[in-house]
């Protein structure tokens, strides 16, 4: 059993802000986050997989795969994007680093298992000082 | 002579679009970084200064100087904004990398001259890829 | 259940020596680490904590609050110390970066559970090239 | 109980090229890492062992020891070679990084053994991009 | 006057090695690195630009241009690659880091004129420690 | 011409303190840098040479040699030690950034020009976002 990483990246715009809270309760809690015009980052993704290493390849799997597969169903939709309003799998959700995780997993679970691999886990960095990991737990 | 470098980040969003120009041309020119609702990133700006190093103290600048001339005139003006609405000193102007590091030039010379030091170049990181250097030349 | 990391950096000089033995076991054990006027580090600390993801904020825990705790429980204390001196909980206790990990996860397992939050992990870079993990087994 | 990791790094050429198969099936496999003449990596390899703190030293091993290990066992017979022939226990086998850190696995968990520590994981990034983990699972 | 940077990077085997010299002179001059099978390495290389920001656009050059010169010219032809043997314009030289740079510079040089861009400087890193710039003095 | 730069590091404590000024002085000038067990860093240094690239070698300068020659000249010196008391060439100077790089331009200047090599610049990191460059001017 081995783990295997793909790193990406994307440049992004979000605002947090929970619409079914006042503006002065969604200052408090998200503070310079909540600037109503949005900021951005740069974000990286790490897509770990995991499985067994078949002798015919000596690849759990093909990294051209992976990286095809998180290209077509995460970075092309959150690419130079506005979180909150150009990504449909974001509407109606707050755009944290967390709920963003959640709903890659969710994505890029069922794309992978097409593709007979396991998801295990991802890690999201939105900044160098701020992470976020997932395995779907 | 010496120079000495203080690196410091914000997080903004961005659009590129000139006003002046058709949507369409607009979309030619900036691709993706045209997308009406703005994308972001993690900036990376490295400040350097240069001077001689005077025996009593042993530093060309005392750094925690630098760093607070460098957060009370870029960083708080520019980070968690979106730069084209946010931020007063680029108003009417495109938010490219070029153009963001010669308007922080014109404010850091400013305020450094009057703390007797000279800027000596400004290093903006928009991306681990895309850096803009700027010498005021 | 997500897992949340905030990474914080400190710059600290330590001398590793055990008052327990003779200088010629402390210089056979830790080497040039043992030198009697110290060495030092940039520390970069990373903590973990982990939780579920309330609907009303979509955050583990907000990162402001983490890295107040971080700051004032932790990075005050040790920043620009000698942590042999200096630091009163690493009093009588030989500054490796094993010790250092084993006395912050005392205090940040403590200061967090007061907030509500469970801190999952701990990582200590002493260098690029030398790494600790904690994680209260 | 708590985790050791030491960083080290080597350069090594390789061809992922299976000689159970034909040119076209390796080439359809492996793309342009199946160049007939071979490309190459800066490889990183993270160690980690893990065990529990004595009282004496404050240390779970000697990095100076853990390093030693990981020089003669692993960086000194991969550094600066081309992977497929030149290495002894890479003979017969693609150097995949999957299949690498396999190799290294077996070697460095007997290397450790000896030296009373247990190995833990091993991490190698073939590319900032590519990264493999094993456990011995 | 601005200078824009766009980093890229590729991975590629070498061998040093002078035909007109001895086994004997060639493995003293290069040592390790004249391991007669090759080795590899990480390429990063950082292509640095000059040039006026017009105000239609507030760019100097066009990224996904600049981007798209450094692909065809050099990454195309030097990615997973034998530097001595399967890349035309190092046929007959010595692939050390400094004459990769100044072969990519006559190419790039030309190259970007076509485009009406003067090329500055080019820097590659061969590993995180080894860095050669070349401006065309 | 080309400019060749070699990358090392090393773990030093030091404290900023002028013996010629009050500790009040001292104190408002250096603040927790003046603390009077002193800190530490892990310094990265960056040596860069310049000169013709000779068609026999392919090289400005052996990296083996360069690395030797900043090994034995600063790294042993000062690796592991506390600047203000263990360092010869640090005594009576206050270990600045700035000082520090002024003295090792004196020390490297002379060995590499009995290695008929030029100088060109030193660049010294105390922290990732405290920098130091110096070319002799």
């Amino acid at each position: 059993m081995l783990y295997i990483t793909r790193r990406a990246t994307f440049s992004a715009a979000h605002r947090l802000h929970n619409l079914k809270l006042s503006d002065k309760e969604n200052k408090y809690i998200y503070g310079e986050c909540n600037n109503p015009n949005g900021h951005g980052h740069n974000y990286v993704l790490e897509v770990t997989v995991r499985g067994n290493v078949p002798d015919k390849t000596g690849m759990v799997i093909d990294l051209k795969d992976l990286k095809k597969i998180i290209t077509e169903n995460i970075i092309e939709k959150v690419d130079h994007k506005y979180l909150n309003k150009d990504v449909d799998f974001m509407s109606d959700i707050i755009p944290t680093a967390e709920n963003l995780v959640i709903q890659f997993w969710k994505i890029l679970k069922k794309a992978l298992l097409e593709n007979n691999t396991e998801l295990y886990e991802l890690k999201l960095y939105e900044t160098e000082n701020n992470i976020v990991v997932y395995r779907g737990e």
